[in-house]
């Protein structure tokens, strides 16, 4: 098998005839989900999760088939292959131990010839006793005083998913430090972070494997200005998380502390590495950041082990590719019910779109079919105040709702209309799936659903370390799992590059007029000229 | 001339014909930007914006034949008939004069037999005297201490559009008060919020035009019990806006003040009504918020006024239907290149998903091709960090970049790689569409970039209150003006009913279960009955 080959295989083949059934009016939503056991037939648990897919356009003989094209794909072998050390990431010739990350187990992981897992280990209790001296306050500010603020400078893989970990579990945040993000290179971010934090008892914490990203970069240097006016030293206020022998583990420039990152883990999938676990053991306390490793682990663990059938993030990715490639939807909603989650469409939408939104295979040739699902969210109940108008009567899109038994803070025992505040949430992420699935008749054209428009829906018992660590992985390991059908690198990220570079020659530029102001721009492409001419001059230069 | 007829059109045949063109690999976007006139041809100014659309699939023809269609579907005059009165919220028989709140014009605006303009100029100086006296200290908290922070309670279109006012505008905030939102019914929000603000200085801003929103409901009987247990009283400590004699509005509950809302203006065009005046003006001084109307008034009759050919927000919606219609692209990613923007794409993702997410056309009438875009966005360089890989590498989306000339904060003069923080966003900027529309060759095919990419760029010189006026009004304009040639409705929202009734339903047995924990759950449908167990008893119930 190769990976282009996809289209020609007779398990893809068959699941076009698959969809053309049920795209058959006996097969709306609405009569498949009156079947007294549907729930039970279409729906998962492990890794203490619960994920329902009864509310998708499939039916047993769908499944069957998306389980064959799973298994002539070979994708839990890839995985293993994955969690092993292979070098899976064939463009950069590295592997993808992201799962090693959070693996408790005595077992050896294997890079090449060197077992990578003492260094994981050994990082892991560096960032144990960091976080611990500084929850003692051996580690502190200025003064000795406590430290009151960690600003974390990174910018996409280095911030997004600390960002969903902490926003998710800011309810256990009980360490009297609140966690600051400085990621975009706009001067109002820096400003804003600049005015809000007490100077002698901030810790900037600044990751980047190579510390060259231009962002952080440029945002480093506002912070050693700003510490340097408040007559602070980088080697009490700064700590670094970076590759060994970055420009941010130089001797000549000491820091309090340089926590190591390792080629074999993306950014998209390094929360579980020092990039998160440095951030989140200040934030939180490291018991909590390895309660949440460890719920990762779990996942990793049934992601590896559970058959085809039963596998969530395995049946997860089969049914984005059937969304994607069999019915023909563009986009995917991520709408959990609960804010404290109103960051993880934000992580995923980096993770599953950065990963997969390629255009070539593995064996190097390019892209035949749609891969890479559009995805955007906002929790529920907002986005029903937003965007579900279009979800109901527009244009349809698929929904993974996500839902949380217990909130993570306590309830007023006060009731509106009968309920708890949590309650009426619930109510309405139960409401809204059945409502997209059924649809309704109306004599009023304006009011009629047509109903037939799928979502799964995944529950967590709550918002604990361990369900946010699953949650993560099932996630991470869905993105995995569909790039393994699509038979495309989920680890490489060539797409970034051309505008870098375009924004390089473009600084130079600049550079030169802020050198010389008599500088005129006489660039060849009368666009770029313009864009230049309007930032120094104005916008009425034109 | 219907509204349903739009593809039998000679206008919208010939457009086909005109995308078939723009297909052919002669006119990809490398090859079009290279003409010298490119962007003198494909640009507008106007309303203090600039649009570059120079980067859009398009040529001269092809916009010739946009705005044909456009004279086809008298978007003009509908444009007209909207700002004069006319019921075109037909299915509500209601109008639609969210114009009519920013006229500073002496000039009569008649809903019927009646002009409205008294009652506008009316409440915006209520607003002007009651933030006056908030200012002056007049009205006070508490033992007359100067209120700190006002929390506004609403959802969807009674807090999005107030929120991307607040956020773009926070720079000039220095009436030293803090502005909080609460919007989710989720416990969490109230809980993060109640522990946040000093009750005595404290003003609720309850926002609903019915009061009778489920969310908004539970959050004020939550904020009514605050204030209960801080022996504070709503008469000091709660304003309204809502319609005149709601529940909002009951003298047997009084509240300090209420400011009425009307039946003309929907929800998501609200924000330069009172809905956004009340909280706005309290925050940023009444003198910015009449700035902001200033600058959004002066898009309105941009938008009434400018012939179709240089009229800036009618060419947008013209290129919105042509991607979407006619090159086939379902989204549209927002990315603004400044922080302070970072709640614009919220809220044009409901402006717009809310108003054009429809099935049906304004004569009753199945709307037969895809209407409604999915809006969705991070501002830059973050989205580059994130999703942008895809945009440059996989499914295609087309991208409204947004870029500000002038920074909301003082630089520093540190320069990193010779440039300032502001000057590297820009350079950002300005890369990302170039190298989108571009493209590169590669004989690596991993970083080969195929280009053709569409989007379009609109540029502001700076985040004053009149610049973020005439960016609102410019998205409302656009967003009407879609529905125009569609033949939709993009006032009404009956998509969100369905929803809304079945959890009313399920409510219901939850609050008998609340009364008596005996109530066994044994409704006819197994999944409805499978998450209420689960609610109540736990995910193990299953």
């Amino acid at each position: 098998m190769t990976d282009h080959d996809l289209q020609s295989l007779p398990e893809w083949t068959k699941l076009a005839g698959e969809a053309g059934r049920m795209k058959l009016a006996e097969n709306h939503l609405k009569n498949l989900i009156r079947q007294g056991n549907r729930l039970k037939a279409f729906s998962l648990a492990g890794a203490g999760l619960f994920y329902d897919f009864s509310r998708q356009r499939l039916d047993r003989e769908s499944v069957n088939a998306l389980v064959r094209l799973a298994k002539a794909r070979e994708i839990k072998a890839r995985f293993e292959r994955m969690m092993s050390g292979d070098h899976v990431n064939t463009t950069e010739n590295r592997a993808a131990l992201h799962t090693a990350t959070r693996s408790f187990s005595d077992d050896p992981v294997m890079d090449g010839n060197a077992d990578i897992m003492p260094a994981i280990r050994a990082i892991r209790d560096e960032i144990r006793k960091f976080s611990g001296e500084f929850h003692d306050g051996k580690i502190a500010g200025h003064d000795r005083k406590p430290f009151t603020d960690i600003v974390v400078i990174g910018i996409g893989g280095s911030y997004l998913g600390t960002e969903f970990v902490a926003t998710a579990l800011s309810h256990l945040a009980d360490k009297g430090v609140r966690l600051h993000f400085l990621s975009n290179v706009d001067i109002d971010n820096f400003g804003a972070i600049a005015a809000r934090v007490p100077a002698e008892t901030t810790l900037w914490v600044v990751i980047s494997k190579s510390y060259t990203t231009a962002e952080t970069t440029a945002n480093t240097v506002l912070a050693l200005e700003f510490l340097k006016e408040n007559g602070l030293d980088p080697k009490h206020h700064v700590v670094t998380v970076t590759s060994q022998g970055s420009p941010g583990d130089d001797p000549k420039n000491p820091v309090l502390k340089t926590f190591y990152m390792f080629d074999y883990i993306g950014g998209r999938y390094s929360v579980t590495s020092a990039v998160g676990g440095v951030p989140l053991s200040l934030y939180l306390g490291y018991d909590r950041f390895a309660e949440f490793l460890k719920g990762a682990e779990e996942m990793d663990i049934h992601a590896r082990t559970a058959p085809e059938e039963t596998n969530i993030p395995l049946m997860a990715a089969l049914i984005s590719v059937w969304n994607n490639n069999f019915l023909g939807y563009p986009a995917l909603g991520l709408i959990p019910y609960a804010s404290a989650l109103a960051k993880l469409s934000a992580h995923v939408q980096q993770l599953s779109m950065e990963s997969n939104g390629k255009s070539v295979t593995c064996d190097g040739k390019p892209v035949k079919i749609d891969c890479g699902t559009i995805i955007f969210g906002e929790p529920g109940t907002n986005a029903q105040h937003s965007f579900f108008q279009l979800a109901h009567q527009g244009r349809p899109f698929p929904i993974e709702f996500i839902g949380v038994l217990n909130p993570a803070c306590d309830e007023y025992s006060i009731k509106s209309k009968g309920v708890t505040n949590h309650q009426e949430l619930f109510a309405n992420l139960m409401a809204q799936s059945q409502a997209l699935a059924t649809g309704k008749d109306d004599t009023n054209p304006a009011k009629f659903f047509s109903g037939n428009r799928p979502s799964s829906t995944l529950l967590l018992q709550d918002l604990s370390p361990k369900n946010i660590g699953r949650l993560l992985a099932f996630y991470e390991a869905k993105t995995v799992f569909e790039a393994f059908i699509w038979g495309i690198n989920p680890f490489d990220q060539f797409g970034v590059e051309l505008g870098k570079v375009m924004a390089g020659d473009i600084r130079r530029e600049m550079a030169e007029k802020n050198k010389n102001p008599d500088y005129l721009f006489d660039n060849r492409d009368p666009i770029r000229k313009f864009y230049l001419e309007a930032l120094f001059g104005g916008m009425d230069r034109r």
